[in-house]
């Protein structure tokens, strides 16, 4: 793994690329990883000359990697998939914290809806529900069970799409929106919100109502989560009801 | 959305580039996406200059972006997460079809384990279970229910991980396993494969054993999928024994 930090002119840099792979592979090493910078996008095209391809980006660099052997390559996926949270937050009246967003898909469209948002790379699913409410409305939280999550499938980019949705209980109950995104948030009666126009044209938001409706009366087994390793960031999600570690 | 397919010398493409954003400028237009097949990786760096920044890599082309306006930037997240399956497949014997791996983490050690491997992008988590279960065993099988999942955070690469454990019933019983990555394929008791050292030592491993060995007592309700709406390819999971649509 070469994290390359150093500018570098890339008719200095082939050169060397080109003797460390000679040696690496001397050495009988298998994959080699080259994290460039974005500053350093100078050395992109001389890094795909000497055979290496693309892994995966972020905003602030390029990862290439090189699989030396003739065995077949053993090097790990990419990510595939975007990870978003809905909020299902009721209070003891039978009220759903509610938001109408500014922008975005329901942009104009008159839909009360969770809370929602996407988990950050290396953040727990329980964790950004609880951060997501936070930002938008000013609740606190903490987190219950996943009631159920949604796969789709992206034309745009080619990338897939896991949508959990989360019962959380609230720790505090008047509301500050954010002005940013957000356009209006609310406590609504659980009723009135299951039976809004939107979610009675579009079926997965009525399953995904009609199954919170379900929970609010204590007769459905989610996936709580547990961490079965003390101390290790991991966490297990199954239906605790039915199985006691 | 601009994808690149025809070579270009770079001293050509950046004054044509500039032009091009420049006229998107005066015509509104807010976010641009230039894709780069790895064969013009002679562009990346030209590409950059305009103040382009990376959005995502595969194998074959690099995508940047540029976000135009003064407003935040309201461009769709990176994917971050790795999803994967492990399947498991008992037969009306109370045998549960397990294997031992040639490579990877398992290489060397004695561990019967369930077939795993990686959901595709654009592929549901239900079909990837089956299609690795075939592929490793040769087993056919049909899709039960999710009965737990775990999400984890590598060190390596920053990315994240989520992994189902998929329920399956077994619609053929006759093994051939696949030479390459799996050394072993055998139907095994349940009861010996829960109880196996490496189970009791791997907190993870234990819980979800014993999940498994709940279910095939009937008595624990995993999450089953549903398609919401008949042809849209996306599936909504959750406790199918505790709300019926």
């Amino acid at each position: 793994m070469v994290d390359m930090k150093e500018p570098m002119e890339s008719h200095i840099y082939a050169p060397l690329l080109r003797a460390s792979v000679s040696q690496w592979r001397q050495q009988g090493k298998k994959g080699v990883w080259i994290k460039l910078p974005i500053q350093l996008a100078n050395l992109v095209e001389p890094t795909v000359k000497e055979g290496f391809r693309y892994h995966h980006a972020e905003s602030d660099y390029l990862m290439l990697v090189h699989w030396i052997p003739d065995s077949p390559d053993a090097l790990p996926a990419n990510a595939s998939h975007i990870v978003g949270i809905g909020a299902f937050v009721m209070n003891n009246k039978r009220e759903v914290l509610l938001v109408k967003e500014k922008h975005g898909y329901f942009e104009g469209k008159d839909v009360w809806k969770f809370p929602t948002g996407v988990v950050n790379q290396g953040e727990d699913i329980c964790t950004a529900a609880v951060r997501e409410v936070k930002e938008e409305t000013g609740i606190d939280t903490e987190f219950m069970e996943i009631l159920a999550f949604r796969q789709t499938h992206k034309q745009f980019l080619g990338k897939s799409d896991l949508f959990f949705v989360c019962m959380l209980r609230p720790l505090s109950f008047d509301i500050t929106k954010q002005d940013s995104e957000i356009k209006a948030a609310q406590w609504i009666p659980i009723d009135e919100y299951v039976n809004q126009t939107y979610n009675r044209e579009h079926k997965s938001f009525e399953y995904i109502a009609r199954i919170c409706s379900t929970k609010s009366q204590g007769s459905y087994g989610g996936f709580s989560a547990v961490r079965p390793s003390s101390g290790k960031q991991n966490y297990l999600y199954f239906n605790g009801q039915d199985f006691k570690p």
